[in-house]
């Protein structure tokens, strides 16, 4: 790619960012759109409704960004809780570390890349190709290059420290935020799983007897699990019907104003169907009472065990129980909406089993994508295309459409395909037998992590020169060289990338595109404001992959190609200021991890760090510099040893509150006089609520799904 | 290696053997040897010295042999401890192993392999090549391979079989021993290490407050760790001078018998030195004394600290303390005479620090090692020997010189450089940090392992046929085809390892030459039996890595040259009956792991089977046998999935008692009368011995050492 061709493209983007922004700002006072951009504010009953015109409404105005700016991030804390915050964190640490790569980047290596002549590229300077501006063009042998080793030294010092600093704010802030909160039940309850049930005996029993005889002192209550699959898709169909009924039911009342068949058979067919889907609903209520009252029998052999204090639960907690490790297996309950009910697989063996299988799924599915990834990567080189379908030829030839192509397309239709993955991911984390939406969510989150590294960069890189062949990573040797020539060649694909899909995707997040379309369409079709809808969470296991993948790519090209480090900038300071306008206003809190995403964060930016390392080893040994090459071999040493002892000295706070905090947190509610209501409400928090009772056809008050909870009106 | 060379070597070794067993038959009734052959029995008290002459002392009998036959394992449980049990586990199964394979190799595969020709060997019988037993002797691509397919699967699900059923085996044995085992000061304290002090207060009054504030209604007590270093160095001395004193006293006093230089003027000057002797061990016992008191002022952020049940030693043992991991670190404590005084570090960051610093040590001493290995492997190819050593020519065409030199001596050296290795892992695996003997013991056994597979089982294997390079490990790749043509030509090396070196090693471990020779010296010179001897300790370290070795041999030659097999079942009954006489009559225990030994030898044979699995894979494809080698694949996955499942089941009883265990055994103790006196033992229990008032001087009773306690007089 020439720099023409990515001038182009950053003014395509540059444009396409700004007209979102202005769309935004205007569609977003409009009243009718409360629900696609405020309904976090809709849901907390903070949105004022202007329903009066005025002219100001059809402006664009830069009104948001100040208020998205404004809030301190105590303020943001109490607002939208640890997770969002540590989801901001991750924006502030990749912006400190890429500006002060930008510094060194852009003013000490990219000058050092551009005075060689290793390319000998004679061109004027906007049809320079970017490869000028990367170190493949430093002549070979070159004394520059100790610049660029001193470079990395440098930037990995600054990355680790930064990241030292990061663990320590965020654990502390864990910490902070742990005494700072009201008690809950998920704080006092473990899950208990594979209890060996005596034959003559029931599993609720059975906990009872165990925990009472080992743990008197703090043991409270117990509600045992069952299995509700089938009773969870009663429950569905009556609810689907149910609304179906409602919507009929409105139909009725009201007169047809948009359309045009207000027919009396029409209308007399309306009254008889409602008519049959009351009886079906009727129906299928009975059914699920029957189902509930088999179920009262039907038990798993797991169940929650609630605590009177926290200290007493994660005594049992820590300390294996059984003789038998594989049994009475304990691990902390989630939060009691955050349960995740469907597939809730109880045995030990059962859920290793398919967590070996989900591992070979997950295999199957990066090797697949392959497919997408090498047609991708075929758009970025022309000729190839030319070859494929020869009739493109003339069109091909004509500049634009060739720019247009060459720095647009490719990263588009590899967006297009890498949206099915998430969905994927998360249903392959479910079936891995976790017992919560948030471990989906954070297993769904590495995995996908590593699928987009693996199949973005890694397919990307090596694609383009040598043969796409998993074989170079048996042989470990030869990994450094066949990175260092096929990495830098890539350069220009991956500022490409960072520009079209970077950027977009963090204007199309402020837009939200989708979810604008689909409330235009509810609003005409079922006239006026829906009454019921459903605000968004975030979704952290496909954000936080994507983001850290840009930073992979910063950490990675920043001394191959210092270019791109502008470009990541520019769009960590979008993500900063969208993703907080977005938190205040659209996101509401499913569950609440008290920061569990970070560590993964951490792990990837060491990965970035020693990925970039061992490029580094191989561009010096290529560019027959073998003294820079060896020298340059315990910067990973030094780095994993130094992610080694954040790992001793961090993540066990990630993991579990320690004794002291537990203690401590358990004195200070001893005279709290609330905490007896509490405990009462603690005995039943942890029951399915599949085995609630249910009434719609008699329409009172309607139950609510432990999923959706917080998050519906 | 010819079949009539082995044959001489098995000639050589067996007739070694039998001379052995003879002469320790004869020697051990010489009450004079008492101390070498019965020392656990005079500790005990248990023998009876016949001093009266009679003729039957100088006969052979086998009597030894039934005795040491006899116990069953309740009775060898409760004479010689758990760990000695769990050894002599491993020759149990690996008896069962080696038979079972014996019967598949010798009456199956040998055949097999004998009548393929594709070594076209046509010597006489005795002249035959040991390779036309082994594998490489079945044609390309015969069909014959399908069965030596079989006999890998059928095999494999057999050692697993066996692994599991000894797993669960000892796993139940060790939890028994805890129920039965009187209270013992290590099961109710914990060590507490990285303290965080506070400038104005003492580590003691620290710990006083943080357990009695988070665990008040367990906590019993604690002793300071102190950094005492120099005054053990100090101790050591003034012990030494007090030894050498009581012997000069005694040389003074009783008339010089055997010597003769009895003259008064050497008279005169020994007493001279006896005073010097005791003003000397006066002075240095002033100085201890002194250390001590300045010693009580020192301490280090470590302590041993105790608890009224073992349940709430374990509570602090598992939950993490301190918000911050790397302070309050609490780890399981050893016995008191098992902690390991002289190198105790206790920063986390030093500990982990030397950690990494050991493991580079131990590559270099992996590396450094080979040298002596690749010229012992010179000499099994005679050709190379007479190009370095021309001279030797003549000699070396001798046919006894030359059986002697490959059968015999490479193993014997190898043997010798091999018994300066697991002192030196002991001083590693010291300084990693541990704080017991055991755990030091067990760190070391692993090191052993590791050492003794890589320097003698590859080292052998690949400088034989290839250059012996670590490069190949960098080519994953490559390695089944590597190993696939290096190993099988190494059969007769190895078959002449085991009836050499393994052979040799048991009966020289019955007649236990060093000590026979040393107390020989010690009664000649300083006339009758000493009354101050040192009953030795079984060396874990380097006996169960040399056992697993052979055990690797077995696994990995089984169906390569079957051969092996009959000379290493040899092995392990030698070993079983040898061992078992040993542990009943010589060696007296040190500490006591509860088993803690077992799971090295259970990865060790799932390593063992892995690399059969592997060279099997490689075997399969030269021999142009694709499709086998394809479908060997699932093998070393299935083996390392059931490795994997092993590890969940059984693993955590082996690192820590489970809570139902801990809370009957403290019920148990509830009512029991001498528990108070027990208490107040315990709070003095891990005092360092180094700051108990010594008194030699006055030679009044002497300190005895923590590390050798139990194994003085």
């Amino acid at each position: 790619m020439i720099l023409s061709a990515l001038l182009t493209s950053v003014g395509i983007n540059f444009g396409l960012c700004f007209l979102l922004f202005t769309l935004y700002s205007i569609l977003r006072k409009q009243p009718g759109n409360i629900t696609v951009y405020a309904p976090r504010l809709v849901v907390e009953g903070k949105s004022q409704e202007r329903r009066h015109f005025n002219l100001e409404r059809l402006l664009p105005t830069a009104g948001w960004l100040r208020k998205a700016w404004e809030p301190s991030e105590e303020e943001l804390l109490s607002t939208v809780g640890l997770d969002a915050v540590v989801f901001m964190r991750i924006f502030i640490f990749s912006l400190r570390v890429f500006a002060f790569a930008g510094i060194i980047g852009i003013l000490i290596l990219l000058p050092i890349n551009y005075c060689g002549n290793q390319l000998s590229d004679d061109s004027d300077f906007t049809d320079k190709s970017l490869d000028s501006f990367s170190i493949s063009n430093v002549n070979d042998g070159s004394n520059r290059l100790w610049i660029h080793y001193f470079a990395a030294y440098v930037f990995t010092g600054i990355v680790c420290y930064l990241l030292y600093y990061e663990y320590a704010y965020i654990s502390s802030k864990r910490i902070d935020y742990f005494y700072s909160s009201k008690p809950e039940p998920h704080q006092f309850t473990i899950l208990v799983s594979d209890i060996p049930v005596p034959l003559e005996s029931t599993c609720s029993e059975t906990v009872e007897r165990f925990f009472m005889e080992y743990h008197s002192s703090t043991y409270l209550s117990h509600s045992v699990v069952r299995r509700s699959r089938k009773l969870e898709r009663l429950i569905d169909d009556a609810e689907k019907l149910y609304k179906r009924l409602t919507q009929l039911k409105k139909r009725n009342e009201t007169p047809q104003r948009f359309r045009c068949d207000g027919l009396l058979g029409l209308f007399r067919r309306n009254v008889d169907v409602q008519a049959r889907c009351e009886k079906e609903l009727e129906d299928l209520e009975d059914n699920v009472r029957t189902e509930q009252s088999a179920l009262a029998r039907k038990e798993d052999p797991a169940a929650f065990v609630s605590f009177k204090s926290r200290f007493g639960a994660a005594i049992p907690l820590h300390i294996q129980e059984g003789v038998n490790p594989t049994e009475w297996v304990t691990e902390q309950a989630p939060e009691p909406h955050d349960v995740y009910w469907p597939l809730f697989s109880a045995s030990f063996m059962k859920r290793w089993i398919s967590k070996q299988m989900v591992v070979v799924a997950c295999a199957a599915l990066t090797i697949l994508f392959f497919v997408p990834v090498a047609i991708t990567q075929g758009l970025t080189n022309l000729d190839q295309l030319e070859i494929w379908f020869p009739f493109l030829k003339s069109v091909l030839r004509l500049a634009v459409v060739s720019q247009v192509i060459t720095g647009y397309l490719p990263s588009l239709i590899l967006q297009l395909f890498l949206s099915f993955v998430p969905p994927i991911m998360v249903m392959l984390s479910s079936m891995q037998g976790h017992i919560s939406l948030s471990q989906i969510h954070k297993s769904a989150c590495t995995k996908m992590l590593w699928f987009t590294i693996w199949n973005i960069f890694f397919a990307n890189a090596l694609s383009g020169s040598v043969l796409y062949n998993v074989n170079i990573f048996l042989e470990p040797k030869k990994i450094p060289r066949i990175l260092a020539e096929a990495v830098p060649s890539q350069a220009s694909f991956f500022i490409a990338y960072v520009v079209t899909s970077g950027w977009t995707n963090m204007s199309s997040e402020l837009f939200q595109l989708n979810r604008l379309m689909s409330n235009c369409i509810s609003r005409t079709f079922t006239g006026g404001a829906d009454d019921e809808f459903e605000a968004p969470s975030i979704p952290y296991h496909s954000e936080i992959p994507r983001i850290a993948f840009f930073c992979l790519l910063g950490v990675t090209y920043f001394f191959l190609a210092p270019l791109i480090l502008p470009f990541i900038l520019v769009y960590f300071c979008l993500g900063y200021i969208i993703f907080r306008n977005q938190l205040l206003n659209v996101y509401v809190r499913k569950y609440e991890t008290g920061g569990k995403f970070w560590p993964i964060v951490q792990d990837s930016t060491i990965f970035s760090l020693v990925l970039m390392h061992i490029i580094a080893i191989g561009i010096f040994g290529l560019k027959k510099r073998p003294l820079i090459a060896i020298l340059t071999v315990p910067l990973p040493v030094l780095t994993l040893l130094f992610s080694e002892h954040c790992r001793k000295r961090f993540l066990p706070i990630f993991k579990a509150y320690p004794a002291e905090c537990l203690i401590k947190r358990d004195r200070a509610d001893q005279n709290d006089p609330t905490m007896s209501e509490f405990f009462d409400n603690l005995v039943t928090a942890y029951n399915d609520p599949a085995l609630l009772p249910i009434n719609y056809s008699g329409n009172s008050d309607r139950r609510s799904s432990p999923l959706l909870h917080g998050a519906e009106v």
